[in-house]
């Protein structure tokens, strides 16, 4: 069975001595309760829980999956005693506000916990998962009844909650959905409708769910203009606020699928449901945005925990299995082999999985600071950066992380070799859960247009800007260092391309709109390896500060150093063939009809 | 449920237009009965088996997977019929030997049609693809007598054969086997092992079945050159040649695998089984390797077929499927939305898919005339080059067109959004089918090895020599020609540039053997791509001068034409990123001890 250690050390690397959390969390309005040892040990009992309650259940989750029985959703064996240890423990109010009964810790804090839940357990933690995006939609967008009906049960964890938005025939073009919603007499509508693909929209774990529905008004205008969101109850709270009348939404069947067997992805009928507005009439797709923004992001984060949870059981293997000699001789002469970590192809999968790993964690990190300051910070110019920056992020958190996600768990089947195949590994399951990420929440496609199109273009490059000016002075920093040249020389050329880059998209997308889309992925992609070589030049700056000052763990430190090395000579160079695709243009995309796509098999 | 329709046009322009297959086979002795007539009834009558038998039983069997009951393997619904079917019309036989009983019909037919069933049903398909493998060994080492016993059940395909090789702790180092045979007072051997990942090792299509068996005799010398072949049926052969008394050779358990569930991956005991020794004793691997390199362009067929499927599919999907508008303004007015295959990023995902489909089949007929020389040819000449250059492309059909053909039906299921996430549609089927492609008969990094060491680097590079002076030849010819100058000039550039990576990882690893190791898997990558750039100029040679003398079928050239500048253009740049991964070397990946990989998590 699959092992799994929370990565601590890099954790407290990353937060303690590159981004300077303590600094950070002091800063933040409600963030001077997260001490360092407050959040160590948060940390330690959040690894201690992914560990020994979540990892156990993963793999039995998978092969059993949930069951639809009488209407009602059974989830796999274990799950729901987790759960009722996960709300005993307090960890789904960690980050919430104390007004609506939470602790009030940092969000950051909550998103280094999600990691280690998706690396233990995806399909268990995505039923707490969906709660925290229809919190925030109440928070941001309920009326003060409904955050008193709601909030504090979802915070608290006793209920959860959902997003439905999907039906059959859209998913991307909301504009196009068919539930509609009639008001009533009194202040609640009637929602009628199907609704697919919702996650966690039942299951046993909880004493009630909270749906956050997306449906049209009688006199809704057409397309995505004429949405709104309601929210929906399993059971429609009673005068004391307790579960009460059973309403007309009930899971009609579950989805088969490839991954993530252990969470409940249901059809939802809406017959005749009793709902109540969120927000005003008609606006439901921006508040609707408000949970996807925050679910892009843990969609990213899912990416990064089963690429740890992959690299830390690949690596495993690859010291114990021994197959071959090395090429340049035995190293391992008392054995009948050697293992095959000695061998150059299998760390090369390795150091890409531990580069992804690390790197990803650096951008979850960074990226999280800026959650903190949107959500807490009270100074208002710091909170505009933040959350242009974030906006700009947010696309490549969930696009790049799970696209090398699913990269990164296919290198862990492979470095089992045949073995990686078979389902006793575990192996083969971290690919199919990864499998999802890079398409719901918005496919990598739906991000990359997000970030070149409206981020990127639609602000004349100036969100891009923000980002890259923080770049260009890092290197300007460390510009007389020649320690440090080897990564700051080419993250200054790729800085700069970046920028020619843009241009050269946004000049050519004044001529034709449909540039865009041809180099949309190809963008996010460049800009994804970009990201992260800044990161790894910083990692590397603070690695060999810690290595110049003395040490006693100079074995990480030299280790952090060779990851960024590897990283800059072995992945950066993908950014060599983005360039050249973007630059191509769409001409050879557009060219063919639909018709002529098929002319070789179409009779 | 997916469809499926055998790609004939485009087999048609590879075959006829392009390869000149014609010719070929008449030129080839026994070639002269595949007149073009003769090929396309069989190429028509195995797409129309393979649609209508095999296809309806690729999602079924999938759910459904094998079980083994009463010590015998039940294979899916409908697979024995099938089978029947298959043997009944006379394919098995259809390229082999008739002084066997085969029809004496090319080889590389049999390889056209077996796209055809990995495209509707890789697993259904290798129960008969294994038995190639077996008869392949035995025409080549078996004595007269055991080719009398066992050859004509296998090509008439009334019993099939397995080939027995690994062993739970080792697949690639076979020298490690523990599997022993004791010769008994007769001519036979008494065998005592377990093999593992045995894939068709029991099932119940046929009334025998023949394991090739690879274990050790009492005086075997250690390592790989102490191996011995072994026949050992399940049913040992009376003396009229009928399955007789039950063998020692029995499946102990079946695999829980990712994929290929329809078919029997047995863990294999031999408890005193009965087996007779094939070729000289401790030369068991190089009879093996016999099978071996056919079984590996077998695999790299697999790729291709799922990569088609999946296309196909994907196509179908995406006109039909209607989601946003063009950027560029509505294209289907009358509709509510336009339909996918309008975007721009939803085309590149097609054209990738179709662009490693045409160009995957244009590599397996290039390759199969090579085998159809190798195998039938008296010309000594023709024959040895054709060895040569089989040798080179082997590994690049198994490694390139399982990678990308995995990459490949992964766009498929990007295509369908989270639709492709789901069973019923059939797309993330293929993708789980497709993960073996990448291990079995060698993982990719096995593959990068054969290429890069043992066959371009012993030879000092005389055998990619034979490849690359084809394509100078290729681009010399066409210099003068500016209507192909958009795709002779980059490929002459490559072709140089080939040549040049070879030398300079040949230069390095003579001062350190982990050079090789290091550089493999990108430079495998490389010379896939630019060999799909020499047969894409190929085909954009033949579809313009098409055009130019008049056609019609216009459609079909010009899809041509822009496929390959697709590839041009937004593939073969991927070839900048492994150039730079090359030249990299191997220090960034040698530089940590196992040890320090684990320092970010390991306590």
């Amino acid at each position: 069975m699959p092992d799994y250690q929370a990565p601590l050390r890099d954790l407290r690397f990353v937060m303690d001595e590159m981004l300077d959390y303590p600094t950070h969390y002091a800063g933040l309005p409600g963030g001077e309760e997260a001490t360092p040892d407050v959040v160590g040990a948060i940390l330690e009992e959040g690894a201690r829980f992914a560990r020994e309650e979540l990892l156990p259940l993963n793999q039995s989750g998978d092969l059993e999956g949930c069951l639809l029985e009488g209407g009602e959703v059974k989830t796999p064996k274990g799950f729901k005693e987790a759960y009722s240890r996960y709300v005993e423990g307090g960890w789904p109010s960690l980050a919430a506000d104390p007004e609506q009964g939470g602790q009030g810790l940092p969000p950051s804090l909550a998103m280094v916990l999600s990691e280690m839940i998706c690396a233990t357990n995806l399909a268990w933690g995505m039923y707490p998962g969906l709660s925290h995006g229809a919190a925030d939609a109440l928070r941001h967008h309920g009326t003060e009844a409904q955050q008193a009906t709601y909030l504090s049960k979802l915070v608290e964890g006793v209920w959860t909650g959902t997003m439905c938005l999907t039906e059959p025939h859209c998913g991307t073009d909301l504009g196009l959905i068919k539930t509609r919603a009639v008001p009533n007499e009194d202040d609640s509508y009637t929602l009628s409708g199907t609704k697919i693909f919702i996650s966690a929209g039942d299951h046993d774990l909880a004493e009630n769910i909270v749906h956050l529905v997306l449906a049209k008004l009688p006199d809704a205008p057409a397309g995505s203009k004429g949405i709104s969101l309601f929210v929906v109850p399993k059971f429609l709270p009673d005068a004391d606020g307790n579960p009460g009348a059973r309403n007309g939404v009930s899971c009609g069947s579950l989805e088969h699928k490839m991954g993530i067997h252990g969470n409940a992805t249901c059809v939802m009928n809406f017959d005749g449901a009793r709902g109540f507005l969120v927000g005003k009439p008609h606006k439901g797709l921006a508040c609707m945005f408000t949970m996807m923004n925050a679910a892009r992001i843990g969609v990213g984060i899912q990416g990064l925990g089963l690429t740890e949870a992959s690299f830390q059981n690949a690596l495993a293997y690859a010291r114990d299995r021994l197959q071959m000699r090395a090429l340049s001789g035995a190293k391992a002469e008392d054995k009948p082999a050697d293992p095959i970590i000695v061998h150059p192809d299998v760390r090369r999968m390795l150091l890409t999985q531990k580069a992804f790993a690390e790197g990803g964690r650096m951008l979850v990190l960074y990226a999280a600071q800026m959650v903190d300051v949107v959500e807490r910070s009270d100074d208002a110019e710091q909170t505009e950066r933040a959350e242009t920056l974030l906006g700009l992020l947010t696309p490549i958190v969930k696009a790049f992380l799970t696209e090398v996600g699913f990269e990164a768990t296919n290198e862990g089947v492979q470095v089992f070799g045949g073995h990686g195949f078979i389902q006793e590994w575990g192996m083969e399951q971290l690919v199919r859960d990864a499998r999802i990420t890079r398409l719901y929440e918005g496919t990598t496609g739906i991000q990359a247009l997000d970030l070149l199109g409206r981020k990127v273009l639609m602000s004349q490059g100036e969100t891009l800007k923000v980002f890259t000016k923080e770049i260009h002075k890092f290197c300007q920093a460390e510009e007389g260092n020649p320690d440090m040249a080897e990564f700051v020389r080419p993250l200054a050329k790729l800085n700069a391309e970046w920028g020619e880059l843009t241009m050269g998209v946004g000049m050519k997308a004044m001529n034709d709109r449909e540039e865009v889309g041809a180099a949309s992925v190809d963008y996010l992609m460049y800009s994804g390896y970009v990201t992260l070589a800044y990161l790894f030049a910083r990692a590397a700056k603070q690695a060999k500060s810690a290595l110049a000052a003395g040490t006693d763990d100079a074995a990480f430190y030299r280790a952090k150093v060779n990851t960024a090395r590897f990283y800059y000579e072995r992945l950066l160079p993908r950014t060599r063939a983005h360039v050249q695709m973007i630059q191509a243009g769409g001409e050879s995309l557009m060219a063919l009809s639909p018709d002529d796509f098929g002319r070789g098999f179409e009779i």
